[in-house]
């Protein structure tokens, strides 16, 4: 069997991969007045008098929705939310696997921002997060900026977040080999979608003051005549301050850094040569990269990272969404703030010490089952320190706890 | 410990009672390229192309819903939907343990109309059925309607339609011990809440037509100048057609039959001494019946069932809604209609043979482990039958299937 066949059948004998399971037993009389009626309306009862004990004897403090509207799902665009369905699913387990996040699929029959995010805000009482996930820009930024500032828990849409996490965390590492300093590099990045400005944003928090970003159009740049939108416009004021016009080919002379998370072969062996002494490249098109890395290599590029799982270096967002969550639902932060990201950036980038740090590990594997563990830890200090914990715990806890509830790296 | 401390405890240590869990191994990179990247693009391509697909390839076809918005939950009345969260979760786990269907608590921060509606059918594709919970009347009866309507999976009041099955299933059996029919009965029933007028409609349905409603105020007859509403101006079109007025002692005498879904003490031991013959007598007030079982008999009662687990004959929803979606998931059903309930009804009667049945075993024990098996196979009979199966199964396979799922009477 081919894998597509394999993942094909695995689907259809398990009819899907997810299910509920009650943690306490129900097998006679006495289970079910503890688990149900009447036992069950003493906790009704303390809620109602103090709303915050939800968390205390209810599944939400430990329980993230997966919302979808389906209209940005993988590679496959705008499939709907029934089609949607197996990818959250898959997300719901990977929340389970790698951090002991209790996640639910929640496909939304509709692509109007308005309605989704009042149903988000109506479902709130059963959760303690939201992860966005395959909605389509621009709606994706939209539906993030309102939720964070409309609802109670916090809110992360992963296509822009667990993404730009991951790839800085490798640009961390990447710059230590190339002796080069956040505050003077030049970075271009190509793709202008949920990952792309999330990138740029992130990367602009992070210090980096020489950013270009570019469309299909080419370089961005404020009040530009063709092809803007609020969100590019929102990125031109802090990006490309010398106004530089042109293709990526144009803009990317010199730059130390590429970053793609736009199509395939978007960037040529020209290009790469074209940049700065050792150039690091992220090109995250998937399936194909912006350019193979090989070629890169090739072309002098000090160090490459991709989407896949077969070449080094990949930018995973699994190495992300699964501990920020463990973190913030820990210490029942209210946001996942720029503080919260930066927190994890380091926590990953810094699992890889000096002597093992080289071109073709710059970022962890996927299966590196330290990372949840640390993302966790650090995510929630960085929430008590900026004032969005509403509970106080000790980070090394959360370490350890999140080890113990990870499958990853575990026998059966 | 009291109960009470004890289900408190239960439910902290636990931090409530439901998870979700992978059906599927993820522990190394194989195992995700098959649950997610890139594996997960394949059922996701099947269920784009056909969209029937997605109850092969998801958790869908196994997932209902459990709705509330928390404003008449157990005994404790408008409490919230975060102090409901206690009951849909273990409502989800009744469904799992009874019947190996996968539920997943939504409680809604809502309790308008337009908008428990709208927010049930955009999460539509998630849920192959939705049971309403814990919603109070009457917008209980006006969300049920539009969204049988308006959805396109099943959709079930349990407040309503499962205490009215399992009165129903009661009563057939009890009329057997007073060798009374349905056709020739008179029923007064107390209380005009969801489960009263079920009842009352179940009944007419069984045939039975001398009928009359008693709600504060006394006995509901058409145009009644005082207390009305909707739902009530409906039942007294075929209800009390000779305009009996008065209050509940008036029109009890020489009733065969009383169904009390109201409150405490409301029948006294003279109303059972007014009515006619081997009376029958379901007290479902909760915690205090409207009449103590052993006062009920000294007065005459044939048969009394109550909601209480610690008397005979307790009328307990779990022996119905996990077996009736069970049927309906399995056999695709797009509804639950009357013929199902109907069916529900006898598959629960018909599990006391004539040689086991007396005044004090009308109803079989919520953990008796058959009940579920035979009502899934008979709910899925009936959806067939009357067209509204989008599968065609053979509802032995279901019944066996049925107790393969269950729990209940199994050891760990």
């Amino acid at each position: 069997m081919t894998l597509r066949e394999e993942a094909l059948h695995m689907h259809r004998v398990n009819k899907g991969k997810l299910e509920t399971v009650s943690k306490v037993p129900v097998r006679n009389a006495k289970d079910l007045s503890l688990a149900y009626s009447p036992g069950v309306a003493e906790p009704c009862k303390q809620i109602h008098d103090k709303p915050d004990t939800v968390y205390e004897y209810t599944i939400k403090g430990n329980t993230v929705a997966v919302v979808s509207d389906g209209t940005a799902v993988l590679g496959l665009g705008n499939i709907g939310p029934e089609a949607a369905l197996p990818v959250m699913e898959g997300k719901a387990l990977l929340f389970k696997s790698f951090a002991g996040v209790d996640a639910f699929p929640i496909c939304l029959n509709t692509n109007d921002v308005d309605k989704i995010v009042e149903t988000v805000k109506l479902l709130e009482p059963t959760f303690g997060g939201v992860n966005l996930e395959d909605i389509a820009a621009p709606n994706c930024f939209v539906i993030e900026e309102r939720l964070k500032r409309e609802a109670n828990i916090p809110v992360f849409h992963d296509d822009q977040h667990g993404t730009a996490i991951v790839t800085l965390a490798g640009l961390v590492n990447a710059l230590k080999l190339s002796n080069k300093k956040m505050s003077e590099i030049k970075v271009v990045a190509s793709g202008a979608g949920a990952a792309g400005i999330a990138i740029i944003k992130l990367l602009y928090n992070f210090g980096v003051r020489d950013l270009i970003m570019c469309d299909s159009k080419g370089a961005i740049f404020e009040d530009r005549p063709y092809g803007m939108n609020q969100v590019k416009a929102e990125v031109a004021k802090y990006t490309n301050r010398s106004r530089s016009e042109g293709s990526l080919q144009d803009v990317i002379k010199d730059a130390d850094v590429f970053i793609g998370v736009s199509v395939a072969d978007a960037l040529t062996a020209e290009m790469v040569q074209s940049m700065a002494e050792d150039p690091i490249i992220f090109a995250m098109a998937n399936p194909t990269p912006e350019i193979m890395p090989e070629l890169a290599k090739e072309a002098g590029a000090k160090v490459v990272g991709t989407g896949r799982s077969d070449f080094p270096n990949q930018v995973n967002n699994v190495l992300a969404f699964p501990g920020i969550f463990r973190g913030a639902l820990d210490v029942r932060a209210t946001h996942i703030n720029e503080k919260m990201k930066v927190a994890a950036v380091h926590a990953i980038a810094d699992l890889i010490s000096e002597d093992e740090l080289h071109a073709d590990y710059v970022i962890p594997a996927p299966f590196d089952p330290r990372v949840a563990p640390a993302v966790a830890a650090a995510v929630a200090k960085a929430a008590m320190e900026t004032g969005v914990a509403r509970l106080k715990v000790d980070p090394e806890e959360i370490r350890k706890k999140t080890e113990l509830l990870s499958s990853i790296g575990k026998s059966e």
